[in-house]
């Protein structure tokens, strides 16, 4: 599983003068928190439908809450969520990452038929009532070996259907960029499928590198858990 | 930077039985200490020659120790050692790992030019002045999203060239299986450069999928400190 942000859904960019007829969304990329485990399931869902991989979709609810939690923020697997809403936000407490906040100006706020459902548990315990969750990104840090230094390798992005299109996609992978750069990094990693050219050429454009010759070899299932015998 | 160990570097296996003119050759995998670093530094970079990429090594001694051992092992970055010794080697205190020893049957010990740059420090603290380092594997936790699990991915490994040929590549990459296996984990992956089929008919031996359809993207460099100022 990788980034499957498309590059449509990351075009266009806001602009500094509100036209007639432009409404103002205003998004906001925060840590995650345990509160936010059923809407990251459901993303994850949302992901697997999109690579039409359902039948690899083992996820529970308590499987990410147990996991995603264990370490601090950026020293293991780490969750940024991608929140919206109509109205700015109120602020909230995060000592560990300071949210980052964008006002995308767009045609029209585009109906989001599961708002309810993605209604943000963590913005409305902060009064917030007003705040949906849009999307996430899951990274973890890697290693640099001949850096001798750490980097991200970026497991996971989504921008939920709805709001594809208005740069988040990029938004939530700059953050992790970001804050690679922040904790001195050396890199920045995630994996594209091939014939996604609008995404390569997208994330060319971001300054990403693709490397053509390595392939990645995985060991899963009973292929794996042949290993957990000591006489394999 | 990936898994540099060639397909052929793997191949033979002990046989149960000493034949006239073989020899033991004792082999041990353990967990790497901060006293490891200068080895674990001098194999980077052969690594880098085997890849002929020593312009991006910038790697020191200095960086390795202050980045390697933060987090107790398996948690975030860890590294095996894999030490070879004409002796039986005497135990080594090691709660968070029990070593892993092989007894592998060869023809002639091979003279090994670099004996004294790479004897090993662990060992002869412990007493034992005879072993060797002959390679490492350096592994980092992973996340499966659509498990909702952790995973280990492997980042580099290499088996010095005077112990190649001896299945020690596999024993190192089979310990990260069987260590990923023990805690639950549900993926162990890692790359190959495509043009190497001996190495990918090795790893499918070794039950792993090769994904042909999925390609790395890579952000380092001046691309991605451009991400630390926060107008990109």
């Amino acid at each position: 599983m990788a980034s499957t942000t498309s590059a449509a859904a990351l075009a266009s960019i806001a602009t500094s003068t509100t036209l007639v007829g432009q409404h103002q969304l205003y998004s906001r990329i925060r840590l995650a928190t345990p509160a936010d485990v059923p809407h990251i399931h459901k993303l994850i869902y949302q992901m697997a439908v999109f690579q039409n991989e359902t039948h690899l979709f083992t996820a529970t609810e308590s499987s990410l809450a147990s996991t995603l939690f264990n370490s601090p923020p950026f020293q293991s697997f780490t969750v940024f969520i991608l929140e919206v809403s109509s109205k700015p936000f109120k602020n909230i407490h995060s000592p560990a990452f300071l949210p980052i906040e964008r006002t995308v100006l767009v045609d029209h706020v585009a109906a989001d038929p599961e708002a309810e459902t993605f209604k943000s548990v963590v913005a409305n315990e902060d009064g917030d009532d007003n705040v949906t969750v849009a999307g996430f990104v899951l990274f973890v840090p890697s290693y640099t070996t001949f850096a001798g230094k750490p980097g991200f390798h970026v497991e996971d992005l989504l921008v939920r259907e709805c709001y594809r299109r208005k740069s988040f996609g990029k938004m939530l992978l700059s953050a992790v960029a970001e804050q690679a750069v922040k904790m001195g990094f050396k890199r920045v990693e995630w994996s594209v499928l091939e014939w996604n050219v609008n995404a390569i050429k997208f994330y060319e454009e971001m300054g990403a590198k693709v490397l053509t010759e390595w392939r990645v070899c995985r060991l899963t299932g009973d292929a794996l858990e042949a290993y957990g015998d000591a006489n394999y």
